[in-house]
């Protein structure tokens, strides 16, 4: 806590990028380490990590999956089995070369990913239909080598979760690539209180081996996209590298359809990006590791403490995750130390409230202060408390992601869009790469998603032909 | 399943090694990858470690732990700080020497244990004895180059935790030390029905860079110690290497006194090696992944799949783990692959005992077989059932530990005991290393920990000098 008090935070409209570094040091979310691009995750910012990584991990169980740990290292000649993979990610690698005290025959990657690995093994242990479907997800971490990183959004190791899964039909396989899809969107929305864009990722931009990656966008305050989530169907490119075949229903060897999907601690970028605001966090409630904190006001006066003591009991045995902070700071220290962390509420207690059988609640997002009575409703107060606060930080950010959702039909309306309003920028598109290249040189958008709205005779904004697809472009993270 | 069917396992007595690897195989906890000595948790595997983990991680966080995660890469220069740890380690380490297409400047390590990155950051956020003590503890998987290599008990990729705590005062940090290893003695016993010898390990078998380290070990089916954990006391020797200080309430600057604590999967190990038997696994009630496993007998008659189901449904809404192997197998087979799992209890129910109202419950660990009643009392019988399995399994393993704990007064009886009886030899030794490596020499057992015994003028086995301890000795994996 000390290493709080008298620094402040960038202001988010001087300097987004300044503010943003600025609340994952002071929020205590992160350090650097001694290695670039490899950070630490402190305790707070580790637990918002594991209650995400609970929730996801609930309803992959319930969905059917499976949890698995594969090696963090993959045999160079493994990586290179798919074509487009290895080309996608060699360039990343991070590569051992000594193990024990000698070099090692053929060089070791650290994952990047555990596609191969997981293609391996299921090439091993399926053998018939009766086998499939097999749906395993690994939670880990991997390593890819960045030249420029920013914590949580980018770096050279980050945590996530990695689902593959292999079906006896493709029907099954693509059924399961936007269920997971779904499973994510509707998590940031129920979890973290973000709303999501969602769709078709380009060739261009699509996973290094998928025949099609979904892919879940949020809007960061500053109007610039965050990807946040892919769910990749395979086809049956994988499984024909690596020889995933299986013995269908009418007895005849086929290759399995396959998906992979994952999201990692980008989360927690997103949360900071989208909620935060000029006095730090603002944590969703349901994420939040701590969702109430009490104040004590007058700390030494009898019984302020005991009371304080009292009131944590009855909300932890309600299970709320709640904290009292009897430091020897000053109130307003800790008021301000509870709103850089974006605890969701406030509750101050002293003599005076004590005496009126009452206590003030602060919300963090908004910051209402309101009075309430220290009685048998105050568990049920609170609960719904949170779940306002939750409400209102999905409205406020789906209020901010509506209003920078501009469609546009020529490069004019585009560039202006970008340069002033920002946010998505929706514009019919021919379907070449080419003209995706173009743009993004001419405005440094990227294709984002394709949107599901169908074309009526529009025409592409950069090369004037026939539009195939509205698309949804944005500057991006 | 289908790799199970007409594959039989080694027997116990013939090829215990091999009994061993077999189990591993045939209960499907894990199977080999192309990497020598990394393994790939199989989903089975895996949901064992996933039980030990959240036990753990609860009794963690109860005792005021919290989670961090640090990076999986160290520069050796860091590694090199603290003399006997990069002694210890060195040669173990897998070696990242490139990173996407560059050689790095200075070589990175992948984690050994991350002793040294805790020191680092320690160093950097702590001041004041208001911000002492720190506990934390990581999950994660770390690497150590091995020659020889064994599922579970010896890889050069393992998971694990890695507790690492700095304290105000030697007293406190003591406590700690003594507190973590108490933890892991009691989860062992209460979880995995493991008992544990616990004791101080000597000089030359104590963790690299630690002034004590405590272990916890379990003797195995085949006479052989296992080293299941350990807790180190570190005084302020990493604390000088890393310049972690505090300033003291007395307001001076003072070095802080440091613990680390860890357990691996190789506690998996022990539960196959200590409970196992010739038809396969037999798992702990409260570790098992599956504990109840429902067979239909005659499942095509009308009326048995639904009532297997009913009574899933029931004992799943009483918080067992269960499921119906409603597979086309025949009984038979479901019967020997559910005991190769090692799933504590088998419901077997037909059309006779539906019209009877009962159902058969048979218990793994000695293959009783008796009818129950389908009534408001089946899911207490069955909770009754599972704590009874679990003190057998204690007791019968606590039993063997007894039986094969002998006191030795010569060299003799030493070599006497470990060639036939095997288990662990209680010996005086005179305190020399000297005497430790001669005996290691002479009978291939090692010093598993110092007891506590007093001395009474007994003779050091090995020099014939006064004894200063008497010691555990044992053949150990």
């Amino acid at each position: 806590m000390s290493t709080l008090k008298n620094e402040a935070i960038c202001s988010m409209d001087t300097d987004f990028a300044q503010w943003y570094t600025d609340v994952c040091r002071k929020a205590e979310l992160m350090d650097y380490s001694s290695v670039k691009g490899f950070i630490i995750y402190r305790p707070y910012g580790y637990a918002i990590w594991e209650n995400i990584r609970e929730c996801l991990d609930k309803k992959f169980k319930e969905t059917g999956h499976e949890n698995v740990y594969m090696p963090m290292l993959i045999p160079t000649s493994l990586l290179q089995k798919e074509a487009d993979h290895v080309e996608g990610f060699a360039p990343e690698c991070a590569v051992v070369t000594k193990g024990g005290l000698d070099d090692l025959e053929e060089p070791l990657v650290i994952r990047p990913t555990s596609e191969t690995l997981f293609c391996e093994h299921y090439a091993k242990v399926v053998n018939s239909y009766r086998d499939l479907p097999k749906k395993y997800n690994q939670w880990c971490s991997v390593v890819r080598w960045e030249k420029t990183t920013r914590p949580f959004l980018r770096g050279s190791e980050f945590l996530w979760q990695e689902g593959h899964t292999i079906h006896a039909s493709e029907e099954e396989a693509r059924e399961e690539t936007l269920r997971m899809l779904d499973i994510y969107k509707t998590t940031c929305k129920d979890l973290l209180a973000l709303p999501m864009v969602t769709g078709l990722k380009t060739e261009k931009e699509k996973f290094a081996g998928a025949e099609a990656t979904y892919t879940i966008e949020a809007l960061m305050h500053d109007g610039k996209a965050l990807q946040s989530g892919t769910s990749h169907y395979f086809g049956q490119g994988f499984a024909k590298a690596f020889d995933m075949k299986f013995l269908n229903k009418e007895n005849k060897q086929e290759y399995v359809y396959q998906t992979s999907w994952g999201v990692s601690t980008r989360l927690i970028g997103a949360v900071i990006m989208v909620h935060g605001d000029d006095n730090g966090l603002v944590l969703p409630p349901r994420v939040a590791p701590t969702q109430v904190v009490i104040v004590p006001i007058r700390q030494n006066v009898d019984g302020v403490l005991d009371k304080a003591y009292e009131i944590e009991k009855t909300l932890k045995e309600a299970g709320l995750r709640v904290k009292v902070d009897a430091s020897d700071k000053s109130p307003g220290w800790k008021f301000s130390e509870a709103e850089m962390r974006g605890i969701p509420l406030r509750i101050e207690i002293g003599p005076k409230d004590i005496e009126e059988g009452k206590c003030v609640i602060a919300k963090r997002n908004d910051g209402v202060k309101e009075k309430y009575n220290l009685d048998d409703n105050l568990v049920a107060n609170i609960n719904t408390l949170l779940d306002k606060m939750h409400n209102e930080m999905y409205d406020k950010a789906l209020k901010h992601l509506n209003e920078h959702m501009t469609r546009v039909n020529t490069m004019e309306e585009f560039v202006d869009v970008l340069e002033n309003k920002t946010g998505f920028v929706r514009a019919p598109w021919c379907g070449d790469t080419e003209c995706e290249l173009k743009i993004k040189e001419q405005t440094t958008a990227t294709s984002r998603c394709i949107t599901d709205q169908e074309v009526h005779g529009e025409k592409c904004i950069c090369c004037g032909k026939e539009a195939k697809k509205i698309v949804n472009f944005a500057k991006s993270y």
